[in-house]
């Protein structure tokens, strides 16, 4: 059986994928979206030369000088007077310059002499500190073009332009189901004989994580009317995750009953590690991964092929986690002919990013997944690797944040 | 006035922060909250010796040989009769190894002769691809520590435990208000002469980034009544932010404002630019940051100094936006004496992170900021950067992806 590259499974999945429709949502409920309409400025801003700083608008021409002062001026207020030559007026951050003015001096380079005179040692040009008017934006010009991804800074350009409600691409409804008879219900009794269903809990804090509440169908049996009753109400979602039951086993009902319901298979193997067997396939409304039974596989699984998919419905440019490049603490030894994907910790030594692996990389061992700060990608090609080799770190969640500044002050 | 450093003001707010008290939540809520007690297993997992493949269970002391199969045991069965001496039987993933066999023959690695009978070529040392029990967790041991940040990982893991509720360290109630006559609030109609109010809506989001929903109180105008009563308001939160006001201006109400209700305000001046004036004070159950006016300087300072003492109080170790090193594209010029941020956008080169300064840094510009991948921290000590100088780069929200696989598979 042909083992896809990660790189033409990911393929065959974009390829797969028409982005979602759009939906309108409010301010507050807009962040981590992406924009499906540009966002026009509605206003020059400032809307008026405005001083960049507490202190005195002036003529430069008369400087240095001391200046009558014929005018307090702060922000939101009109200035009611022209300062004329020998005049300046006293300016907040952000306050409209007067006529005649069209500089400012900071007050903290000035002496005031009385409550009505200022004296001025140093000379500035025209427009020291002032900001002009369009500075930050021009009526009627584009600043938010449709496609960006709605961060804190971009929800404070969307208030900039009263946009209180705007168009952003929705997000997929996606379906968790797992399969088999080993496993035991959250809800369930602890029965020695089986294995908590880790599967649906990890695979829907990760489906969380991107901003998606997803629907956990619960376990399927291993029986092929059961699974199939399970798989229909699946694909009534965008995204169907089915973890477990793909394998080459003789038990194996999944293959023959998802093909049966109309799903069109496009792989069934990818040259991954962990992560065998993964299995992908759609139908016109709905995309259908089939993740490995073991959690740890299952997860990294998820991380590789199915936030791309995600992020790619959901309009983002953004598609992949991000890397960080690292020097390996140790040497690591495996077979070559798949990527392999290893749980490390990072840390850093002053000299950048060092990983270590997490414990033991067996697949069975969720714990590893939970420890580590990021996946360790080892190319198919490759041996193995010795200490202090550079490698390339994919970061997982809960690592946008570190434990130390991370800068020279 | 003396300006604090960076981190110096970041001591003063951390030392004045007590973590927040706990609750229970669901583990369909529990994603990125802080574990506040310790999580032991409730079993052993596997609970026993499993097969980790499908194919065969053997005594390895028979290999090679030709073998009978006495039975099919998948997940889930408790298998039935013992594996003597030239028998074996068929085994899937995750099922229970049979009393008798010590290995796994991987079913590739076979070649089946009849319904009854595989023929094996190869020898393998007992335990072969065997997953002993409690490889996983061994019952009654701590597998999570309190403290420990929940993550998908964290997640499956507490559904292996079994663990559907679980106590964490609470989320602060945080109030924002804003502060300037010019200021238009959002549902007032355009007013030239007005400013839009976009600090209440950025500062939203970088809370909400943070899994905190927080609570909008409004604009005060330059009145110390109206500010005394959103002042008083604000003080029922456990956090309070402030933005404009607290500049060295005559037109400044808030700072005897809010030293008259009984704010302990520790620093009004750190030296880091953008992000004047910056103030930061305390009551006994509420901390009160004055941020500036300026959106870029206020999202900025947020992420410095509300950014550590949010996450502190909800109980992260890891409390500061991850950095990466970056080579600088051109150089910078600037005045020595404050830690300055510039906002850039990164992109990778084939060889590391290259660092582009996002147009102008005017702190009117927010633009630049909805633009930036992250903050380039320039060091107080310095007076200017060259290109190809290496950099250091904290990261924004949004750029925990990236646009390209970003390693060689």
């Amino acid at each position: 059986m042909e083992h896809l590259r990660v790189s033409e499974a990911q393929h065959v999945i974009s390829t797969s994928i028409t982005r979602l429709g759009t939906e309108t949502v409010g301010l507050e409920q807009a962040l981590g979206r992406v924009l499906a309409e540009e966002i026009r400025a509605n206003r020059d801003l400032p809307p008026y030369d405005v001083s960049a700083m507490d202190g005195y608008a002036v003529r430069s021409s008369d400087l240095p000088a001391t200046l009558n002062i014929i005018e307090d001026i702060k922000a939101g207020d009109r200035p009611r007077l022209v300062v004329q030559t020998g005049q300046c007026a006293r300016i907040m951050t952000g306050a409209q310059m007067p006529q005649g003015a069209d500089a400012v001096i900071r007050v903290e380079d000035t002496q005031s002499l009385t409550d009505k005179t200022v004296q001025i040692a140093k000379a500035v040009r025209a427009g020291n500190d002032v900001r002009p008017q369009g500075e930050q934006m021009r009526d009627g010009e584009v600043v938010l073009t449709a496609d960006t991804e709605i961060t804190p800074g971009v929800i404070g350009v969307l208030a900039t332009t009263k946009t209180s409600q705007m168009c952003v691409y929705r997000r997929p409804r996606v379906a968790i189901l797992s399969t088999g008879n080993e496993l035991e219900a959250m809800g369930e009794a602890v029965d020695p004989y089986k294995i908590p269903d880790a599967n649906s809990y990890a695979l829907m804090a990760q489906v969380q994580a991107l901003g998606i509440t997803p629907v956990l169908l619960g376990i399927a049996r291993d029986d092929p009317d059961e699974l199939a009753a399970y798989l229909l109400r699946g694909l009534e979602y965008d995204v169907l995750l089915v973890s477990g039951g793909t394998s080459v086993g003789v038990h194996d009902y999944v293959r023959p009953t998802i093909e049966k319901l109309g799903v069109n298979m496009k792989f069934w193997r990818v040259a991954i590690r962990p992560g065998h067997p993964l299995a992908f396939g759609c139908t016109d409304t709905t995309l259908v991964f089939g993740l490995p039974g073991n959690p740890v596989s299952s997860m990294v699984c998820f991380e590789e092929f199915v936030v791309p998919a995600l992020r790619q419905m959901m309009g983002y440019s953004r598609r992949y986690r991000r890397t960080v490049t690292a020097r390996l603490a140790h040497a690591i030894k495996f077979r070559a002919g798949r990527t392999e994907f290893i749980r490390v910790q990072l840390r850093d030594d002053g000299t950048g990013y060092v990983a270590n692996a997490t414990g033991t990389q067996s697949s069975g061992v969720l714990l590893s997944m939970a420890k580590a700060d990021g996946l360790l990608v080892i190319p198919s090609d490759s041996n193995g690797l010795a200490a202090n080799e550079q490698v390339t770190v994919q970061l997982l969640d809960g690592t946008s944040y570190q434990s130390e500044l991370g800068f020279k002050e």
